[in-house]
């Protein structure tokens, strides 16, 4: 397929020319989004959210101004080369989105979540469910009105699923899970019965100085060419997250919590993942909406990709090997194998932010099935936990102890994100499709993987992906790189290769 | 004087309601022009530029809305409380000031200074005056027609003049160099003469490790009480400088060069007096446009009082002397008394940024007096450099071999701020003649800050010009909290009393 190039529509120009400083605000949001993770004094957050809130209803302003939404209508019917119609796709979408919540109930909703967030923080503080049960009943509620205003074709859970991941269907959903349910499950098992794949090891308890990582991390980041001072940063988090600026401008953190080294080194592969998928944007689309990555789940597709496919391969852990022995003193003590097993344990757990690849997406399908009754049935938040711990121990066989091992540990009904879980499986599913089409074209992946040469890779992914944007939705887009739709089989496939 | 508390009147509640979109846009500038100088990747430059450019359009449309301008102009005629007269000057004064450029000239000021920075860069990468010439009669050009938009009274200097320093005129500053040229030349060379005070000292060429001085400078700051991670941070920048993000976020820098390690603990101290003011401001003045210090020579009387007053003061250096031996291992070989003199060396030099308490002023005067003539007479730029030199030679003896130790030297006028050096002036005058204040209320000052004790003095000036934000206009608020108009014979006495 040729894609014409650059802008020519005249009224494309316009829009974009007026698009500007909707972009601008937004390229502030991130910067104060980001620094008040990474820098702000803890008191300085009374301001920042004043400002914050100030500054997201400007932008929705400027996007909902009848002269600019005249500019986007009217374009419709002109013709438009493969960009121009990108342009118009993504901003018709946005308009739509927020010209179907009334003023009233935009601000309910924001204070309602800021507000349950505190509730959340307390209930997680005193591990007391009942604190946040209310601020659930009303974020259920709001839910279920968002979806009502948003519309929907089957269900209202629809409705909410469109916002994260445009085009996707609770009926898509329901048939990756149940692919995963039928074929994953039983590779779990045998996983677990064979005893040939651990589910604890011994590096996990040791412990490091967080020089000694920063190290270890950089040395990584090199390695993949990370463009560290030029067009990126790495900071700290204490929840590791990729934000962008602009295509020149992407930054990282990650975590040191001093053991468990497995994890501060994942994650900053996993966040360099989705920060490459910002870095290879097609610079002409610089200051426009379809400048960025498409949707959530085909963002987390690129970080799973680095971080399963790549992270978790035994040739990465033989390029990284001796660094980590450089740095590490108990590294005396491990082989590569033992790193090996270390970064590849399965153990069915509580925690999903902590979860393997194989026992991850059982903690989602969890979170899937809660929401969607949630949007769908008559339920009350104080049924829930013990829907949770039912649902724990059918899918993974554990049962939470404690409210913060179970249905507490996550933010995301707190901030009012239901709709939001399925895009991290989809991702998770959508990074081995990725791999097997890369293999096949990259014949001695294994190699440059081991060699540290990840310019083909890197290359691949922009020619195949990065460089599009937002132009196609997640759907076309899968459809045209990969020459198929998405297809949850190569995941099952690429884990029973890896562990059986 | 009683303060009547707080907003009362409603056009004022509803202009501060307006306002706050403005805050919020202000507050977004600030924290990106933070983190372009203290984190950005370098090429993120050419996205942020654009961003803060559209950025400070919007306010400026803001300030200027019909219904705004229009709320501002009628409660003028209203009852209003101290408070509130504050916030409609602010404004007004804002909002005459914008409204005096037309839109052609502020587009194109804002061109050409962003292309002579550049050419400035490039003049000071090859020594070359003629790189920048061209663009500096740009500037010169400019400037008068600023001045010729803003309007005056005696001469166009006065218009640039109250930009950064409200109600202060030419006569004002002119007078003031007068009675410097007058008092502190003899003094100067008496200095000279003597051979008491030293003109160079071994210390300068004692190196250091960044983490050593960065201990010593977060022990002064703890000393000082600086809520670090609570309402403040300090990072690194090539020019330190301080930032406030309201009053809850407020941030300083410093630099950290590895040697002559007075520079690195007067910065932070400078920087720690500005951001003193800001973090002591009255909360009731959140989100409005009185909270923060209200002129340039104010803030600098701030920040020089604490560098000079109190950070080259024989019992600040006692009171450091003791952490500073213990992480600067050359500390051994010398004294309290060395660092004393070390601290207070008088040395007629070329570079104002490194000058000392007394040179200092002979460099403003210079660039004050070659200001007033790029506005008033009929001058070329070409001109300039003889005329530093002359200049430098008459005042202080030294002539620039270079151009870079010549008229090089600031970025001032290539960012075509002309009238803004003067205030630094103001401030080191004005830093003094609050010290002598401050010292009558505080008798036991000088044991005070030999213990370290800095509460009774930030309680004082929280008391006698922190908290009243921008009120009133600088000269008010002088006279109001010394009981007297702005006295530049203080310094003279202070100088005298300390040198001679």
């Amino acid at each position: 397929m040729v894609i014409q190039m650059g802008f020519e529509n005249s009224t494309i120009k316009e829009i974009i020319g007026k698009y500007r400083r909707i972009w601008a605000i937004n390229h502030a949001e991130s910067v104060l989004g980001w620094d008040m993770e990474v820098n702000m004094p803890k008191e300085g957050i009374l301001e920042r959210s004043v400002a914050q809130g100030e500054l997201s209803v400007l932008s929705q302003e400027f996007m909902l101004k009848p002269e600019f939404v005249n500019l986007v209508e009217k374009v419709k019917d002109e013709n438009l080369n493969e960009y121009e119609r990108g342009i118009v796709r993504v901003l018709s979408r946005e308009i739509r989105i927020l010209k179907a919540f009334p003023p009233e109930f935009v601000r309910e909703m924001s204070e309602v979540t800021s507000k349950s967030t505190k509730a959340w923080e307390e209930a997680r503080n005193h591990d007391d469910f009942s604190k946040f049960e209310p601020w659930l009943d009303k974020i259920i509620n709001l839910s279920r009105r968002a979806a009502d205003y948003l519309g929907y074709e089957n269900e209202p859970y629809d409705a909410l699923l469109d916002l994260f991941e445009e085009g996707t269907t609770t009926k898509d959903v329901e048939n990756m899970f149940s692919v995963l349910e039928k074929n994953l499950k039983p590779i779990l098992d045998k996983i677990l019965n064979d005893g040939k794949v651990p589910s604890a090891h011994p590096l996990e308890g040791e412990s490091y100085r967080r020089e000694e990582m920063e190290k270890v991390n950089h040395w990584i980041l090199e390695k993949f060419g990370f463009p560290l001072g030029m067009r990126s940063r790495i900071d700290v988090s204490p929840h590791p997250f990729t934000t962008q600026f602009g295509i020149k401008d992407v930054r990282i953190t990650t975590r040191y919590e001093g053991s468990d080294f497995r994890r501060t080194v994942l994650s900053t592969v996993h966040e360099f993942g989705h920060a490459l998928y910002e870095l290879q944007q097609n610079e002409e689309f610089m200051f426009t909406p379809i400048a960025g990555g498409v949707s959530l789940g085909v963002h987390e597709s690129q970080s799973r990709f680095w971080e399963n496919i790549i992270g978790r391969s035994m040739e990465f852990i033989h390029l990284i090997y001796p660094v980590l022995k450089e740095n590490l003193s108990f590294m005396n003590k491990y082989s590569p194998e033992d790193v090996y097993l270390y970064f590849n344990m399965v153990r069915p757990d509580l925690i999903r932010t902590e979860a393997d690849m194989v026992t991850y997406n059982f903690h989602i399908m969890l979170r899937f099935k809660l929401e969607r009754i949630m949007l769908n049935e008559d339920i009350k938040a104080k049924e829930l936990p013990e829907l949770w711990t039912e649902g724990m121990e059918e899918l993974l066989g554990v049962r939470p102890k404690t409210y913060n091992e179970g249905i507490l540990q996550d933010i995301h009904w707190a901030h009012g994100t239901i709709g939001y879980f399925p895009t991290y499986s989809i991702g998770t599913l959508l990074s081995a499709q990725i791999a097997y089409h890369l293999k096949s074209d990259i014949r001695n992946f294994d190699s440059l993987v081991g060699r540290g040469e990840f310019k083909p890779i890197k290359e691949w992914l922009r020619e195949k992906i990065h460089r599009y944007g937002s132009i196609y939705p997640p759907k076309e887009l899968i459809k045209m790189s990969l020459g198929e739709e998405f297809n949850p089989e190569y995941f099952i496939k690429y884990v029973e290769k890896k562990y059986l």
